[in-house]
C-alpha cells in the first residue's frame, strides 16, 4: 500500500474511533460537545495517531505479537494524542495566543463557538484526552498510567506548554539557533515523542525500538518544523488551509532566520535519513520510513 | 482536634506536598512554573484536598488498615484534585470568562503575567493533575487509572467544564430551579464528589462508603454554593478575597432568584444535615461532620 492510502486508512479508522468518544451530544450541554467535535472532526493529517498505530505494529512485529491486536490496543491512545493536538491548536488560536481565524481552511474554533466556549472546548479535549487513555480496555491499567504519564509529561510544562511560553517569548525577543531547536522540540516534537512511545507502549516495545522510536521522532520532528516554516513562506493559503506569512508579519524567529530555503530543506532532508536510519533495523519499519520521505515533500 | 486545627492541618501537609510538584523551576520555563506556583499556592481553604484526605480515613477505619498509610496514599490524589480546582479558578477568571481581577485577596493570574501565560499556567495545571494522579507510586497502577478517569469524568464537558458552559449561557438566559441545581452539581458539585471519591479509592472504600461520600459531597456541595450565593451579597471584599455584588451585576441566577436569604440559609442547613446523616454511621466521621457544619457559617 502506498504511504498516502495507508495514512488515509488509519486516519478513517482514528475518525470513526474519535466519534465514539465525542459524537453523542448530551442535548443539555450542546455547544461543548458540538465545539469539541467541530475542531476534532475537522481532517487534518492525523500524524500523531498514524505514529501511534504504527509503532504498536512495529513492536508486534519485533515480538512475534499479533499486529491487529497491538493496533486496536493502540487506538485508545491514538485518540488520547489526538485529543491533546487539537486542545493546543484551539488554545494556540485564541485572540490572546496567535489569534488566528483560519485553521484547515476553516474559521477558528472561538470564530465559531466563541471566545470562552472556544476555551472551555480546550479544556474539555484535555481533559478526555486523559480519561480515553485511562479508560483503554485493551491495555493492561500499568500500560495506561504509563501511558498517561508520558502524555502529561510531553503535553505539560516542561514540554508543549512550556515550547507555546518560549514560542510567545520569541515574539519580542530574537533567540539563537540552540534556543529556537529546543522550543521547537518542546512545542512540536514533545508530542510527536509522545505519539510515537504511545505506540511502543501498545505494542509492548523493547527498550531498543523505544529508543529507535525516540530518535525517529526527534528527526522528523525538526524535519516537520522546517517544513512548516518554508510553508509559511512559499505556501498558499489555498492549500495550507490557513494563512501564509504570518510568522514574518509577527516578526517570529523561525528555522528561515538561520538559513536560506534551500540550506533549510537540505537540514530537513538530513534530519529525515537520520530519523529513518534510526528504524531501518527493525523489519516491518517500511511505513514509518516512508511517511518520513513523504513529510519532505507536503504541501500543507 | 477541633476542625479548624485539623484543616489546616491537612492544608500544611497538603501544600508541603503541592510544593514537591512545582516546586522546582527550571529557568528555561520560568514564567510558567512561577505563573501554576503563584496560584497553587495562593491559599485557600483546601477543602477538596481536606475531603481526599480525611475519606482516606474514613475508609482505612472502616476496612481495618493503617490510617496514616491511607493518608499518605491518598496525599497525591488531594494534590491532583486541588491542581484541577486551581487551573478552573484561573480560566474562569480570565477576560473572555468572567473578567475578574482579584481571587483570594491577589491579583488574578492574567493580571499578573498576561493573558497567554494564564491560559497556559492553567493548562499546564490540568495536565500535571492527571501527571500527579497516574504517578501515585503508593497506589497500584489500578487505583491510578480508576483516579485518573474519575478525575476526568467530573472535570470534564460532562462535568465541571459542563457546568460552565451552562453559567455562561446563564448570563443571558434566564433559567429554572432545576437548571440552577443540575448547573451547580455540574460546576462545583462534581469535583467535591471527585475529592471525596479519590480518598475512598486511596483508603479501599466499601461500595456502602462510595455512596455514602457521594451523598455527603452532593449536599454539602449544593450547601456551599447557596453560602457562596449569600456570601456574594451579605460579606466584604476583605474578607471574601474578590468583589461582592459580581453575580447582581452580570444578572446571574443563583439560589437568592428562587427564595430569600433566610429561606437560603434554611435550605442550605437542611442539606447539611442529610450530609451529615450519610456518613453518620461510619466510624470515625465526625471531623467529616463537623466540615459540613462549619461551611455554614463559613465568611469566606
Amino acid at each position: 500500500m502506498e504511504i498516502k492510502e495507508l495514512m488515509k486508512a488509519d486516519a478513517a479508522e482514528v475518525e470513526s474511533a474519535l466519534l465514539g468518544y465525542v459524537g453523542e451530544t448530551d442535548p443539555e450541554f450542546g455547544v461543548i460537545f458540538d465545539a469539541m467535535r467541530y475542531s476534532l472532526m475537522a481532517g487534518g493529517k492525523r500524524l500523531r495517531p498514524f505514529l501511534t498505530l504504527e509503532f504498536a505494529r512495529l513492536a508486534a512485529a519485533e515480538n512475534g505479537s499479533d499486529a491487529d491486536e497491538a493496533y486496536g490496543r493502540a487506538m485508545p491512545y491514538a485518540c488520547a494524542v489526538e485529543m491533546i493536538h487539537t486542545y493546543s491548536l484551539i488554545h494556540d488560536d485564541l485572540p490572546c495566543m496567535d489569534n488566528d481565524d483560519l485553521r484547515r481552511g476553516k474559521p477558528t474554533s472561538h470564530k465559531v463557538f466563541g471566545y470562552a466556549n472556544a476555551l472551555l472546548a480546550g479544556d474539555a479535549l484535555l481533559t478526555k484526552a486523559f480519561e480515553t487513555a485511562a479508560g483503554n480496555e485493551l491495555a493492561s491499567p500499568g500500560q495506561n498510567c504509563r501511558a498517561v504519564r508520558l502524555m502529561a509529561e510531553c503535553a505539560g510544562a516542561s514540554g508543549m506548554v512550556g515550547g507555546q511560553v518560549l514560542d510567545l517569548e520569541g515574539e519580542s525577543t530574537r533567540f539563537g539557533f540552540e534556543t529556537l531547536k529546543r522550543l521547537q522540540s518542546l512545542k512540536t516534537g514533545e508530542l510527536i515523542r509522545c505519539a510515537s512511545l504511545l505506540g511502543c507502549i501498545a505494542g509492548g516495545a523493547s527498550e531498543r525500538l523505544e529508543k529507535a522510536a525516540v530518535e525517529y521522532s526527534m528527526g522528523i520532528g525538526r524535519a516537520f518544523q522546517i517544513e512548516d516554516d518554508i510553508l509559511d513562506v512559499t505556501g498558499s493559503t489555498e492549500t495550507l488551509g490557513k494563512p501564509v506569512g504570518s510568522d514574518a508579519e509577527s516578526h517570529k524567529t523561525t528555522f528561515l532566520s538561520f538559513m536560506t530555503i534551500p540550506e533549510a530543506r537540505a537540514y530537513a532532508k538530513e534530519l529525515t535519513s537520520r530519523a529513518v536510519g534510526a528504524i531501518s533495523g527493525f523489519p516491518g519499519s517500511e511505513a514509518l520510513a516512508a511517511l518520513a520521505e513523504s513529510l519532505l515533500s507536503r504541501n500543507n
